[in-house]
């Protein structure tokens, strides 16, 4: 059982009346922690508060949620931190209540521990059949309604399936763009006239802007490589020369499989895998 | 506070690890009670199977919800029973526990008395700004994923704003489709040559198969008025001779506004009306 804040208090159990547990009507974030401390806490903040802003709940003061996640990291050496922020407890109906209260959840859990043969040879993703759905209002901020990712994960199972299993699965919208994994973002490296160009999905319409996605965007932009958020289909990424997933617990993950194509696990991923773990150190 | 069932003993609060909290991954059911029981139980449970058919959730037996719903009505004269049915407990991450145990909570909360002009001249209704996306895969079923719902509805005050006041919103698709109310379902009346046809929207792409809605097609069928599901856009409506909205707990309220332009409360609204609160009774 992991350890647990609910409003500053420990906690297990939350109001059957808390519209995230009615309606979704809330945010999360999904912090690594190292060291006792909570990494890039200041970017987790900035997105949070963009999501409270949206959704138009009231933000808690960042300063009371440090107090509360460094109570909990405290001593730990590697874990995870998610904070959930929801619109607190409603009467039955949409309709948001004039005096909201904004509930607060904090619980630290075990850090992941990936195989590093994911790091080292990359790999294999799928591609899943249930889209996501295009709402731009939504688009970017990481809300509480998250059925779309539960379902393409449902797709396969980590064990125990045909070869090769796969890491990951990616999500395309409802017009074949592709936007991202079921729990990462997605970047591809395609060669032009004047070096290697870095591309990932544009989430104006649906996805989520990881805080990894941000990170590797300011590194390579600081490696001299130019990086494009644009519209991308599968056949942009069949014709790259890499690819890679990246979120805030994993890293990079670069992709040897995509579905039959087999990818090198390339120089610009390499290049930026180290970058960003200097970045994460 | 509502007297509630949480896995069949009374608690008001949940494991903050239930995905119902965590992600939304769950459905519910809005049940009008009256003289002690639940009203249209067996549609209810009907489409609560339909949506863990398409989640992968276990249904509960319904022999079980249906003594803890009586247990919960008994003696009620009027009120709401609200079921929630979630995947249960889980580890972080999407990826669905490989033994979910469902969870079940029910609650029961006072009866909506809403305002008899409403039935009698019939309700302003706005245009919300917030569209429905489209997700083929979860259209119909009432999951919890309900941000979309709680953004239309936060678009307008029931008091304090600008006459006249708006008693529901019309939400529409990304292709300009009407699809329904943020809590109701939609009809409209249109001549044809052979009497009048009632039209309400195709919900294949998105938005909720109301219990009122399926009931007043069967009402109307019985009564010889041509139903069709049908894709509508806000042109079909402005054209149409009558509109309304209906759901479980209001039952059919005659759209006498929509924006700008007026509505008659027309006969064949009349006719379904009555028709519907003679099955209900």
């Amino acid at each position: 059982m992991p350890a647990i804040l609910i409003n500053g208090q420990p906690a297990e159990h939350i109001s059957v009346l808390d519209r995230g547990f009615q309606y979704g009507d809330g945010l999360f974030e999904t912090l690594r922690v190292s060291a006792g401390k909570p990494c890039c806490w200041m970017q987790h903040m900035a997105r949070l508060s963009k999501g409270c802003q949206v959704l138009r709940i009231l933000m808690p003061e960042p300063a009371l949620l440090l107090s509360e996640a460094m109570s909990l990291c405290s001593g730990e050496v590697d874990a995870v931190l998610k904070i959930i922020v929801t619109r607190g407890t409603g009467e039955r109906g949409y309709a948001p209540p004039a005096q909201a209260v904004t509930t607060r959840v904090l619980s630290l859990s075990s850090a992941v521990v990936f195989p590093s043969a994911h790091y080292r040879d990359g790999v294999p993703v799928r591609v899943c059949d249930t889209r996501l759905a295009n709402n731009p209002t939504l688009a970017g901020i990481k809300h509480l309604n998250r059925l779309e990712q539960v379902m393409a994960r449902a797709e396969w199972h980590a064990e125990g399936e045909s070869m090769p299993l796969a890491a990951e699965g990616l999500m395309l919208d409802n017009d074949n763009n592709v936007i991202e994994g079921t729990m990462s973002n997605l970047f591809c490296v395609q060669k032009s006239g004047s070096g290697p160009v870095l591309k990932t999905p544009l989430l104006t319409q649906c996805g989520v802007k990881g805080i990894a996605r941000e990170n590797i965007i300011k590194v390579a932009e600081a490696a001299g490589i130019f990086v494009r958020e644009i519209t991308l289909g599968l056949a942009d990424l069949y014709r790259s020369q890499e690819l890679f997933l990246c979120n805030t617990l994993m890293g990079i993950w670069p992709v040897r499989q995509l579905e039959e194509q087999l990818f090198p696990v390339g120089p610009v991923t390499r290049q930026l895998s180290q970058a960003l773990e200097s970045l994460r150190d």
